[in-house]
C-alpha cells in the first residue's frame, strides 16, 4: 500500500474557524478525518502532518525519503515567499503534490506567486477540502 | 445525467505530436477518446470541443446555458492573454475549471500567469491528460 | 447622408445576458435597436456588425474604404490587447470613435490600458449604451 | 431646468492661445460662450468654474451638494495627479462627467493615466470643444 | 477588566542591546515592565509575549479567540514579508494594532511596506516605547 | 503650556458629510471642538487650522517657528504626492506627527505611500477621529 | 525543389493602402507575385497564405508537417502578443523565419518585443518587401 | 532693456533658513538682491516673483506674453509632479531656463525626474544661488 | 584561540543528498568534520550550528556577544527574504561572513538578491565546501 | 563598385574558438575570407575591421562619410548597452544594417534589447556566418 | 591663472557634422576654439580633451590632481552607463562640472539618466556650445 | 608551477589615493606588490594586469588560452554593465575568479548587480586586498 504524507502549513488548522467566506465552516479536525477516510478507501496509507513552523514543515520534509511515496502539500502563505520550503521540496525524488482549498489566482496579487510550484508535480486549487481528494486521484496515476 | 463541455484551446489537436517532451506522445484523438470513457464510466455526458480560434470558443462558450452543466477548458496559450475568453466565461453562472497538462507554473515566466482563472473555479495542472479526469472528479462535487 | 459603421466586438452580443450589474438588464438585439433608430432620426444610415472573431473584425474594418464615412467601435476586451485591431484602424482616414458602456477606467487594472486609443479619434465610455448616440452625436462636429 | 455646473482646471483658460495645434484657435472665453448657449438650448442652466489653483477646484466643487444636479469636469493636467480632487468629487453621489478636450490616450504616456477616473461616471475625449456638448447630452440621460 | 496580547517579533527582545542609535538604550525587559505598568494604570490586563519564531508567533495569536480582547503586535522585520502572520491575524475578529519603534516609513525600502496593515485596525510607529503605551491608549476607545 | 497645531489638508472640511462609510458621520466641526477639549483638558494650547490648498498649508508651515512647539498634520491625499508640502515640514526642527483617520496601509495602493513620512516624527492612523488625540499623547513624551 | 510556405498576419493584405509612410505604395497582391517570382527564379517552390485571423493562421502552420520544407513568416501585430500562434510553430521542427517589413526595433515600444522570436530559426526586418526574398536567400544554406 | 521674469515655487522663501546643510545659510531676501543686482548690472529689468501655491505660480505664468523676453524657473519640489505647471509653460514660446540651488541628480531619487524639463530650453543646477546668475549669462546669448 | 561561530540554514543538512548537481556528493556530516579540521589546524575553535528554523538560527546569533569573534553563515535560501535574520545580524559588532556553496549569482534570479548582505562583511560563494575554509583564511585578516 | 564596410565588434575574433555551441567551429578568419570572396562575386569592394575597443569602432565609423557607401555591422556584446556607439551611427545618413550571427531574441533576456537597432536601417539575425552574405543582398536594394 | 579641464567624450568631435537639427552647424573645432578665446578671457588657462575611448577618458581624468582645479565634463552618451567613467571622478576633490548641449531631459527616455551627476557639483544642459561658457562662469564662483 | 593572471579593471589603479573610506590608503602598487609576494609563497605563478579600457580587458583576456590556468579578476564598474567582458570570460573553459575589495552588495543599488557573475566560477567581496590573496586560496582547490 502507497504512503502518501500530507502537509499543511501555517494557518490550516484554523480552517472552519477562520474567514468562513473563504474556507467554510468544516473544521480542519473534521476535513482531517475525511482525508483520511477518502485515503484508506482509496487504498492509501495516510499520514497528515500540520504547524505553524516553516522549520517543522522542513524537518518533516526531510524525513520523506524512503518512508513516503509522495506528498501532498498545502503550504498556506508560505507558498508565496518560502524559498526554503521550496529548496527542501527540491531535495526529493517522489512528486509532490501542491494543493490550495481556495482559488489563490483569483485572490489578492500577493497569493497568484507560489515559490514552490517549480519543484511540484502539478497544481491543484479552488475545490475546497476536495483539492486534497483530488491529488490523491491524481496520485493513482503517478505512483 | 450531467452533461459537462470539455473546451480546448489553439494546438492541443497537436498533442502526441508537438513538443512530445512536454506532452507525451499518445495522441490528441487517443486521449479524446480516454476523456470521454473516463466521463461515461462516472456518469457524465461529455461533448469536447476543440479549436484554434478564439472566436470560436467564445461563440461556442455563449451555447452553454441550458445546455450545459460545466465546463472543463484547457484554453492552451489564450490562457495567458486572451481577455476576451475571460469576459466569455465571466457571462455565466456553471463552474468553469481551468486544466492544464503541463505545470504552467513550472514553464517560462509568460506562462504563470493565467488571465481567465479569476473567473474559474478552480485550476488543475502538471498531470498530463489526467488533468480532465481530475477535472471530472472535481465536478462531482460541485454539480 | 453619412454612413457610419458600428463594430461590435467580442462578447458584447451577451449584453443584457451577462454581467448584468455591469451592462443592465436590456438584451443587445434590443440596444442595437434603440442605435438605429437614433441614427435615423439623426440622419444617419448605419451598419451594427458584431462578431467574437478578432479576424472578422479587422476583415470588416478593411472594408470600410469608400463605403463609410465613420466608424463607431466597441471592441470589447480586445481593446486591452488586440494590436492586430489597432493596426487594421490605423490603415484608415476616416474617423474611429472608441466607446465602451462601462467606465473602463474605473474597473479592473487591465481594462484601464486601451491598445486602439492612439488611433482613434476620441473615446466615449460609461454611460451605457447611450455611449453609441454620443459618439453619433460626436460625428455630426466631425464628418 | 437642471443645473451643471461646468469645472476647468489649469491652463483651460489659456486654450486659443496655447498649443494650438492640439486645442486650435478658438479662444477659451469663445467656447464658454458656446458652452453656455448650448446648455441652454438643451434646458440647462450652466455655471462655468474655472481655476489653475487646485484648492479653488476643490472649495467649488464642496458646494455642489444641493446646488446642482451634475457636474462637468475638465481637470486639466490636475487629472494625472490631483489624488485631492479625486477626493473632493468622491464626497458627492450627484454624477461628475469627465471631458478633455484633446484624447489623453493619444498623447504623451503621463496623460493616460487619470486619476479621478475611478470616482466619475464616465469619460468623453478627444472631440475639442464639442466633448462639452457631449456632456450634456450625456447628461439627459443621467439626471 | 479588558485583558490585552503584546506580541512581539524576531529581535525585539535585543532592543537596548541592538542598534541603540535607533532604538535607544533602554532593554527590553526594562520597557516591558513599563508596559505593564501603564497597562496595570490604566485598567488592562496585560500579558507580553516575545517570540524569534515566525511559527510560535501564530501558534499565540491563534490563542486569542476569547482569551484576549485585543492585540498589541510588533511583529518586528516579519512585518515586511510573513504572508502567514498575516493569514493567522485575519482569522479573528478582535481588533489587532500594528506598533513599531522606529519610524519604518523614514527608514530602508523595504521596510516601508506592512503585510500585515491590510488585517489591523490601525497603525502607530515613530514613537520609541510609547507606541505600545498609545496602543493602549487606542483601545480604550475600541475594546 | 506647550502650543501645538493641527493642520487638516484637503477634503478633511467635509468629514462626516463625505464616504460616511469610510470616516463616520460626525461632522468636522464637532470633531475638531473635541480635539480641541481633549488638548485643553491635557493641558496644550491648540489651534485648528484647515486647507484645501496646498499654498495655504505650506504657508500656514512656514510660521511654525518660534509659534508652536509640535504639529499634528493630516494631509489628506496631499500626503501621497506632495513633496512641496515635504520640504516645507522639512524645514523646521518642531515634531511633526503624521495622522490619518482611516488605515492609509488597508486601502488603495496608491494611499499605501505617504512622501511625508520620511520628514515627520512617527505616524498614527486607523482609529478615526482617535488620532488625534493620539498625537497628543505622543506629543507628552517629546515636547 | 523545396517548397516554402509564407505566411502572412493581420492587416498584410492591406499593404500598399495602408500607411505608405511606413510601406511604401506597392500593394500587397504586386509584392505577393515579387515574391513568387523570385521563388521560382531561386527554385524554389512557394505558397503564399494570408488572414486576418490568428485560428486561420494556426490551422495553416499544423499542416506544414511533411507539406513544405520550411515558413517565413510575417505575424503582422500577432507577432508582440500571440503565444498561440508561437506554440504553433513550436509544434515543428523545419526551420520558420521570422520577417517584418519595417524595422520593429525602430518603432513604438510594443514592436520590439517578439513573442514568436524564440521559436524561430532567425529574423530579418527593416528592408521592405526585400524582406522575402532575403528569407529565401538565407533559406538556401538551411534546407 | 530685456526683462526678465525669475519665477520661485514653493519652500523657496524658506532658504537660508531651512536646510541649511543643503541650501547655505544667505537668506532668500539676501539672494533675491544679489540676484536683482546682478540683473541690472548685466542690462536685464529683473522681477522675481515667489509663491507656495502652484495656482499662483500659473497664475504669473499666464501673464509673460509681451510683459518678458524670459523666464528663469525654480519650481522647488513642483518640479517633480506638477504636470499643471508644465502645462502653463507650454503655452508660450519665450524661453523658460529651469534652475535648482542644489543638484537634484545628487540627491533622493525622486528629485531626479524633473516634469517641466521637456518643455524647458535647459537646466542648470547645483551652484547655490549662483544657478541665477548663470541663468542670465545663458539668456544672453538667447534673447 | 578565536572562537567561530558557523551557521548553517535551512536544507544544508541535506547536502550531499539533495540536488547533487549543485552542492556535489560529499555529505554534510562529513563537510562539517572537514571544516572542524580546517578551523583548529588554523588555530581557530569552531562550533556549527545548523537549523531549518528562521527562528532558532535567530536565537543562536542572539547569543554570539562575547562567546564568539565572528560567524561565518550560510543561510540557505532565508538569503533572500529573511529581514528578521538581517536584523539579528545587525544587532552585534563582530564581523559575519555570508558564504554560499554554489554561485548564487549565476543561479535563478530570486537567489541573486541576498537581504543579509548589506549587515555582513563580505561574500564568498561558488566554491562549493571550500567556501568555509576561505571564510577562516578572511577572518584572520579580520579578527 | 559600391564600397562596403564590416564592422565586427567585441570578441567576434574568437569566433570559431569560443561556445562553438553557439556560434560553430569556423573561425573568425576564415568567416572573414568568406564574406570578402561573397562580396567580391557580388561586385562589392569590402572591408572588414574587428576590434574589441568601443573607441576603436567610433572611431572607425567617424570615417565612413566619403569613404563607404554602406556599413554592415555586428557590434558583438556592445549592442546592449553602447550609446556611444548608437550616436556614432546616427552621425551619417549611409545605411547600417544590424547583423547578429545567433538569434539574439532567443537567447537571454539582456540580449533582446539592442541599443543600436533604431539608427540601423534593418536587422538579420540567427543565421550564422550566413548574415553577413544576407546583408550584402540587401544592400543591393538599399545602395 | 586657475588651470581647468574640458573633458568631451564619444561623438563630441563630430559636432558640426553630425545631427545638426541638435547640435547645429558649427563645428568642434570652431567651438573649441571659442571655448579656448572665452577661457582665456575670463582668465582660466584652459585645455581641451576628446576621446571616442572610454579608457582614455578615465586616463585623462586620472592625471587631475596637481594639475587642473576644476573639470567640465561633457561625457557624450558614456553619461548615461559608464560607471567607470564615475568611479574615475569620484576620485578627486576638485570640482567636476556636467554639461550637455542639448537639454538631454527633453530627449529620449534613456538620456534622462546620468550616472555621473551624483558625483558631480552641478549641471548645466540646453544652450548649445553655451554650456561650456556657463561652465567657466560657474567655476568663477567654485575655485 | 600553476600560473594565475590577475585582471584589474577601470580605476583600480587609484586605490589607496581614491575614495580611502572605502578602499584605505594603501597604494595599488604596494597591494600589487603584495599579491605577488602572496602568490610566489604559495606557489603560484602571477601576473597582474590593470586598465581603465574594456577593450584591453577583453584583449587580454583573448590571450589567456594555453598561457594561464585561471584568472582572478575585479573589473571595477565594469562589473556592472560590460556584457563585452562577460562574453570575452564565457569563451575560455579555465576558472575565472570574480573579486571585489568592497562588499558591492552593501553599496549603491547599482553595484548589486554583476553581469559577469554568470560566467565566473564563484565570487569572493569585502575584504579589501585580502580579496586577492583568498582567490588564490581558492584557486588551490580548482586547479
Amino acid at each position: 500500500m502507497k504512503k502518501v504524507l500530507v502537509i499543511l502549513g501555517p494557518n490550516l488548522n484554523m480552517v472552519g474557524i477562520r474567514e468562513k467566506n473563504v474556507y467554510g465552516t468544516q473544521t480542519s479536525e473534521s476535513i482531517n478525518k475525511d482525508i483520511k477516510s477518502y485515503a484508506e478507501n482509496n487504498d492509501f496509507e495516510c499520514e497528515i502532518f500540520q504547524s505553524n513552523h516553516e522549520g517543522d514543515l522542513i524537518d518533516k520534509i526531510h524525513t520523506v525519503q524512503g518512508n513516503y511515496d509522495a506528498v501532498i502539500i498545502n503550504a498556506g502563505a508560505l507558498t508565496h515567499y518560502s524559498y526554503a520550503l521550496r529548496d527542501a521540496i527540491a531535495c526529493f525524488d517522489i512528486p509532490f503534490i501542491e494543493v490550495h482549498m481556495s482559488n489563490i489566482h483569483a485572490r489578492e496579487e500577493f497569493r497568484h506567486t507560489s515559490v514552490i510550484s517549480p519543484v511540484c508535480k502539478g497544481q491543484i486549487c479552488g475545490f475546497g477540502k476536495n483539492v486534497y481528494m483530488l491529488a490523491f486521484n491524481a496520485l493513482k496515476e503517478l505512483i
